[in-house]
């Protein structure tokens, strides 16, 4: 309990110092943010050797506990991909300033003047794991936007995160800013997780970005509002109005791409009455790319032995790897209501050519993106054409799908006048 | 034990029909959803009779118990009041639709269409205390928005909830409507507002409307996505610049003109070098208003013993009655600070003739509304040419400020192309 205790007094001092911090990055210009911005950059190039240092630090830890060569890549940094970060920060600082806009505006008819205006959250938690780069990620877009951010990263990167961490604080003192603007929060053990999740008051949002164990932790144990990011258990539907050609190029898209992003497809579902044309052309696809696929009874039958039995389980994994759920169902509503049972709201797609079927399939299924003769991989704030991406959300309150820096606003309305004042009804 | 999870089966059950309702719900055309509002106005006055019986129950129950005149007042319904409440859901069916709205919309390079579009959020549960009334506000709000509601109303309203309720079904059924759109939860013990909290994936957010004590027990207790409603603790400075006759007249009117309601100024706080002269000509205002003056020492220096002295709980107390904390500061960014301190983030009010003045605090205030020259009244879904409110967020996620139709819906991405797939990088 101590521990706990002490967890919860070391997040929150660092969560007042971070309000503090906010209540001057809302005061900032936009030069003043790209500013800090491109000397961020610089400054993390500049100190590319004791960056990497730290990163070897965490490599050879992570190679010692035993950690599969998959997690030591994306925990490992180079030059280059130090050079990487650095540019999306010069990136972000090259989008507009969200802060600032007047998003409504109107006289009431006594003449005072409302404005709904975009301005800072305030104080944002990121919860991540494994990867460094959203430790500069985060930062970037949290400046950007006006908030101050705690970032807490995974132990096996903590030297990595450390060293950028510290870097990006320097800069700001550098260029007078608070350089609590950016802060780390220790990652010895999962009490401070547990203490950030509940600084209410002191945090106004917290962003997990990981695994769905980590987001399902997060979002059952936070009182502090949450966004829920990126599970996707994603569904190619291929309609019996189907070019089956473009329905072949879009699955194999959508599933071999990136197998390890939350957009990438999960399950496929075909209309059964060209499931016996379509799927032997698909399997072969799939299975040329070393898919592994996993069907229901007719697709067995109508593929063969290569596809292994679909459990209950399958239709509700999210494999972010060379598998594919596969299954034949009766109709488009057929298509919908597996959807709607088995789909965790990121990204489903239909291929048709019929309107209506476009139509329907649009309308009754419940995600943050829809998808009609396209690849799931548009699901992206960078093809979105955002700029940049601090997650994909798969909730619907505040965001829903690719969020970027609006995303990380909120808004207040300003009422002006000459002393009106209201009348009694 | 058995008796919460027989809750949570119950409320679980109910949130699955409200689900199937929402389905259906997001289908229907404007004309629908309006026809059905206009119906259910029309079958309320026609079961005048019934529903004042059923009132009359509970409010022959509430005075058993010993309920205050003034909650009574808020139970009680009339022939007027039943007129008010159909006129409240014409009124809505005269709002524009929210859904289908396109709120941005773009071609890509590769020329996939991106559309992002209004859409309802599924399930929405409402909390309440007390008034009848928002039984159906609730129920219209969201029927116009293409949402299910499960209305969780007090036990001291449960016969009219009851026969309001029944009233509604029977009209959504008489339009051809699903009846599970409009459900209530059962209120005999708090067992169904914890299962309401967490029936996580079956509820899209809950909004809590009531007083402190309810909000806090929603927001600290839920797993499923709340919106915060409606504490504030409203404040009002006087800078050293006022114009202090339209101070007197603002003030006046944020303190007295409702003193129940969540937008009613609590405190004042003015500018010491003011202060001699303006205090003792607001006590004067304030007093032959009724009003109680909790103020600090300066306070009770300059205007004398007949204001109280102020304790530490009085600058963080929302009263909601006739009583008015008041202190002397030292500056604008004494007041600042003091706001953020110990405001709630609903509604601020500076009273100044300094254009920078005006400038540095509605900057640097962080409330859902900060208001300029004009009375803290002006927070209200209405006045703000809404024409509706089911609430007013006083956090920052999703909704901030006065909540009405747009505030009860999501968005979704909807992308369209011709077989475009994504390149590697």
């Amino acid at each position: 309990m101590t521990e706990v205790v002490g967890a919860t007094e070391l997040v929150n001092d660092l969560a007042k110092r971070s309000g503090q911090a906010a209540a001057a990055l809302a005061l900032l210009s936009r030069a003043d943010k790209d500013a800090a911005l491109h000397a961020m950059a610089d400054a993390l190039v500049a100190a590319s050797a004791q960056i990497l240092a730290a990163n070897a630090e965490d490599v050879r830890r992570g190679r010692e506990s035993g950690t599969s060569d998959a997690l030591i890549d994306r925990l490992q940094l180079t030059d280059a991909r130090i050079g990487a970060i650095a540019d999306q920060l010069r990136n972000v600082a090259g989008l507009p300033d969200p802060i600032g806009e007047v998003v409504r505006g109107y006289t009431m008819p006594n003449g005072v003047r409302v404005q709904q205006i975009r301005v800072p959250m305030g104080v944002v938690g990121i919860i991540y794991e494994g990867r460094p780069n959203v430790t500069v990620d985060g930062a970037g877009l949290c400046l950007k936007s006006g908030n101050a951010v705690l970032l807490r990263g995974s132990a096996s990167a903590a030297a990595s995160n450390a060293a950028l961490v510290s870097v990006l604080r320097d800069t700001l003192n550098g260029c007078g800013l608070p350089a609590d603007a950016i802060q780390g929060v220790p990652a010895d053990d999962r009490s401070t997780v547990t203490a950030l999740l509940h600084a209410r008051g002191l945090v106004d949002v917290v962003i997990p970005r990981g695994g769905a164990g980590l987001i399902q932790h997060v979002v059952n144990n936070a009182s502090v509002p949450v966004i829920e990011t990126g599970v996707g258990n994603v569904h190619v539907y291929v309609d019996e109005s189907a070019d089956q050609q473009m329905a072949l190029e879009i699955l194999r898209n959508s599933k071999v791409r990136r197998p390890s992003v939350c957009n990438a497809a999960e399950t496929l579902l075909v209309h059964r009455s060209v499931s016996a044309e379509f799927l032997p052309k698909a399997a072969k696809v799939l299975q040329d790319e070393g898919v592994v696929l996993h069907g229901d009874d007719d697709t067995r039958r109508i593929v063969g032995d290569s596809v292994v039995p679909a459990t209950d389980e399958d239709w509700d994994t999210e494999y972010l790897s060379l598998d594919l759920a596969v299954g034949v169902v009766d109709s488009l509503d057929a298509a919908v209501a597996h959807i709607r049972a088995h789909g965790t709201g990121h990204t489903e797609a239909i291929v048709t050519s019929n309107i209506d079927a476009a139509r329907r399939f649009t309308r009754q299924v419940d995600a943050a993106a829809v998808m009609v003769n396209v690849s799931t991989a548009f699901t992206d704030g960078g093809e979105f054409g955002f700029g940049a991406e601090i997650g994909i959300s798969t909730q619907k309150l505040h965001a829903r799908g690719p969020m970027a820096l609006p995303e990380l606003t909120t808004t207040t309305y300003l009422v002006q006048g000459e002393g009106q004042i209201r009348g009694v009804s």
